[in-house]
């Protein structure tokens, strides 16, 4: 049996663009000889929809969108996730995420998702009734064991107790004899590798071939990696598509002759730095397309955390589509506009230089006599930063340019970043990098020769808003702060766990969680940052503001 | 049966400090002759923890609180709300949230919540496991029937059918001979009739004697606003407690007798804008304390909102607490000096007056090589609006006022507000009142005499960002804007539903459709605002920036 996925990126609500670019990845799988077409999860809704699966019509406008898309349906049929109604006579959410089978310009068959996340950064209690059994759809003589995403996220090695549930069990008591899988699993860095030794373990407990297909495509602060996968009945990998591209692939899982089909050889996994950059690029090109601006423009500081970000934006939407402003202030070095420009001429993208002097001195003659003789502190510091948000704003709102954010995950945790000033802009490129992976980043970046100027990477990092500041005389070093970090925030841990098993100072370890628990209100503003680590700030970390913890 | 109500106000995660409180409310309530004493849900934890939960040693950190809430317990039980444990065997969320008897020194029943709530500002399903039964809790002979918030709220006239089970029934047919219910269920204008009305068809219909005690005090978003209740078994009002104001009560449930216990006349329910200044002024109060500030700092412009604003906050924290800032630019009229004055005046708070003209001009000439020849737009007005924020946001850094954000919910709801401009700040405090409402509430609060200028009433609303600029030369008529956001925004009509079955006009509710689906990228950086509608833009409705339903 020849089955086609069709890895596709779609946008969130948009049915009328969704369904076409169904249809074509349909046409493109027949075309190529298959005999049954795979979409992801909510392939015609896009995911996640979030409320706005609550906005009267939206649910009948996706109904109406699925007939449609069956209209167009001939013998080869497609399986392809839509959010339905809930018709369940019993009580329970108003809603089910589903899978339809259509063949021949009809709907044959619906299927609902039995295992709904709701952790992290999923919510799917919210909206959604979960299916009350799970059998497998017959389909001329064949049972197929049809699940979408988290259902078959159940095995042991998980770790994860969080369900009553088994749906592949059920589904292969009763028959089933391949698994189908719709998923909209959101990336992040090693994701793919786990997602694919867990598609394997199940593969082969199951002793049934498995087809996985993967949305790819970034919405808001996910970005979705493809990697879909096919797997033999002895969980060996059949075939493997693009990460963070469309594909649309056929693949014989050879279930009609019995025989085992031959398994290829798994890529090499690539490199974290490759990975995160690929995210990254597609983020912020979905990102600001979707949004349907075309250019972006961006805050140049002569620092690596705006040439990185700078970087992915030129490979997302081109070099002449991305407008950087340097803003040198009395304590810039002259270094700071120099390898700003060095950068811009790497890149081949505009960079023009507006200092910042006048505004600044116009702000403090303006305050002086609300100030009186109170010293200068961070005050001046963050009106410097500020003066810059407002030109950045200035020249989007002129020119009609998305704004990219430049600050990294180890500042924007210990609040080291000033909001309103440089924390502007309607998408943080790089917010879910730690300071460390930017340098790691930056020089797999390079390579094959000078992207960011080895001057950026090499200099210590410095905010310059004072005479002779550095990063480090207000932080940790950043290997330092980016391991408590991430004990303390993608782990969990509590200070004492983090002086005690892992040996850091109390005083330092105090000192992060107090910035971190404090800085709670900055991030609440902070514009959406692009997932790249198990745990980001955004959607899937909700801490209160108003809260005292551990202090 | 005497039983003390301790309607309390905690503060998340401060663990030590809600058992002290607890501990001091129960002191009272058995001074005054308690001989049981109820808290609200999650009294030792203060609601909503949201991931804190996750934390290591948050739950662990709870118990202990619980233990240490226990020693100060003695012959009189306490009813207190914690989280605790899944400690079931089968699979399921790693929490429960539970309620704990305490008695002469020892924790003697736990009684866990069944429905979780999982839609609006609520994500139960996120954290915690159901319990798996309802069963009373003997004591002393006694069946108490307790229960936690939301498993009350299972009346057939809710038109909700969200549940499965009902742990009412499941208690009654158990044998219960009361009903107590631990709530922390968040204010919005009208709730409070609305939950005494379920409450007495509850009481009625089982024919139970029914107590029902909640939080109050702010936390982040939420204002929990108390009105704690006792019904008696013909669902007749037997107590109600303060609003917005913690209270200690004592009510003979009548228990012994078996008599049927006097009902109390129901107080007038307050009028809408004493019921939503009540809530602002404790949300404001709250937030700015718990934070750990003392004192507050906000721009006035001469117009109602920024006005209303600092009304709540001068009522909050006390005028010598709260520093206004006018900032007249060259578009600026004489009145909206002279209306902040007054109103200040009015108000006994300081008002000082910084002109933006000096900066805006050394902005705009810094600007001007990138900008050409292209004509003054908004991001003029942009320019001015973020002086303003840079200003005040200074103020409070050199002062360290916490800046209260002014805007309303129909600017908010349009993007007729400058993001890192107006929209400055850590507490939103009227946004989500519309416009029209902050008219009534500013009217409202001049019924004895002014103190909001009439004139800032009277006049019509306008940004002054350029030449005679209104807004209603920007916005349809407030009464008519406010009308269609109701209907698009709270009710999640469909604008098809908005113009044929509301008669509004079609061109009018597109472009109102529009414009609040193209600022969802602001209001994802707006400062957390206090919730007084049923629908706040906030943690309750989760928009994706990125989408194209109905565009």
């Amino acid at each position: 049996m020849k089955i086609g996925l069709a890895q596709i990126n779609g946008t969130v609500g948009d049915f009328p663009a969704n369904a076409r670019r169904i249809v074509n990845a349909y046409r493109e799988a027949v075309d190529q000889g298959a005999e049954f077409v795979v979409t992801p999860e909510m392939a015609l809704v896009g995911y996640p929809p979030r409320d706005l699966v609550f906005k009267s019509g939206f649910v009948d406008k996706c109904l109406q969108a699925l007939d449609y898309l069956a209209s167009e349906i001939g013998e080869v049929p497609l399986l392809v996730g839509y959010v339905d109604h809930n018709r369940g006579e019993s009580p329970g959410k108003p809603f089910r995420n589903g899978v339809a089978l259509l063949e021949n310009g009809e709907v044959v068959a619906r299927v609902f998702k039995t295992l709904l996340p709701t952790y992290d950064i999923f919510d799917e209690r919210r909206y959604f009734e979960p299916a009350e059994r799970c059998e497998p759809v017959e389909w001329r003589g064949r049972k197929l064991g049809i699940t979408i995403c988290e259902d078959v996220w159940t095995e042991d090695y998980l770790h994860r107790p969080l369900y009553k549930r088994d749906p592949v069990e059920e589904l292969q008591a009763a028959g089933a004899e391949i698994l189908i899988n719709l998923s909209a699993s959101p990336f992040h860095l090693g994701k793919a590798a786990v997602r694919r030794e867990l598609l394997s373990m199940l593969a082969k407990s199951t002793g049934l071939p498995l087809v996985y297909c993967n949305s790819i495509g970034g919405n808001d602060q996910l970005v979705f990696d493809g990697n879909s996968v096919v797997m033999n009945g002895k969980g060996a990998l059949r075939a493997q598509l693009a990460a963070f591209l469309e594909e649309v692939r056929v693949i014989d899982i050879g279930l009609e002759s019995g025989a085992e089909t031959e398994a290829v050889p798994e890529a090499a996994a690539p490199e974290a730095p490759e990975e995160i950059f690929g995210a990254l690029v597609l983020g912020v090109r979905d990102y600001v397309g979707k949004c349907g601006f075309r250019t972006a423009c961006m805050g140049l500081s002569g620092g690596i955390d705006s040439a990185l970000t700078a970087a992915v934006a030129v490979e997302a939407l081109g070099a002449g589509n991305v407008h950087g402003l340097t803003m040198p202030s009395s304590y810039s070095s002259k270094g700071s506009v120099d390898d700003s420009l060095a950068l811009a001429a790497n890149l081949g993208m505009r960079c023009d230089t507006v200092a910042i002097r006048e505004p600044f001195e116009a702000v403090k003659a303006a305050l002086a006599p609300l100030f009186g003789d109170l010293p200068e502190d961070v005050t001046e510091e963050n009106m410097q930063a500020r003066i810059r948000g407002l030109y950045l704003m200035a020249l989007s709102n002129k020119h009609n340019h998305l704004l990219l954010t430049t600050g990294n995950k180890s500042e924007l945790a210990v609040g080291y970043c000033t909001i309103y000033g440089d924390m502007c802009g309607g998408l943080a490129v790089i917010s879910d990098l730690p300071k460390t992976r930017v340098f790691e980043v930056a020089r797999w970046l390079n390579r094959d020769g000078e992207v960011i100027p080895w001057n950026t990477i090499e200099k210590p990092p410095s905010a310059e808003l004072r005479p002779d500041q550095k990063d480090e005389d207000s932080l940790p070093p950043y290997g330092v702060l980016d391991e408590i970090l991430e004990l303390y925030v993608e782990k969990q841990c509590s200070p004492e766990e983090i002086i005690e098993s892992h040996g850091f100072k109390e005083e330092t370890v105090r000192w992060v969680q107090r910035q971190v628990d404090l800085n709670e209100w900055k991030r609440h503003q902070a514009a959406p940052g692009i997932r790249v680590t198990s745990k980001a700030f955004g959607i899937g970390r909700r801490i209160p503001i108003v809260q005292r913890f551990g202090r």
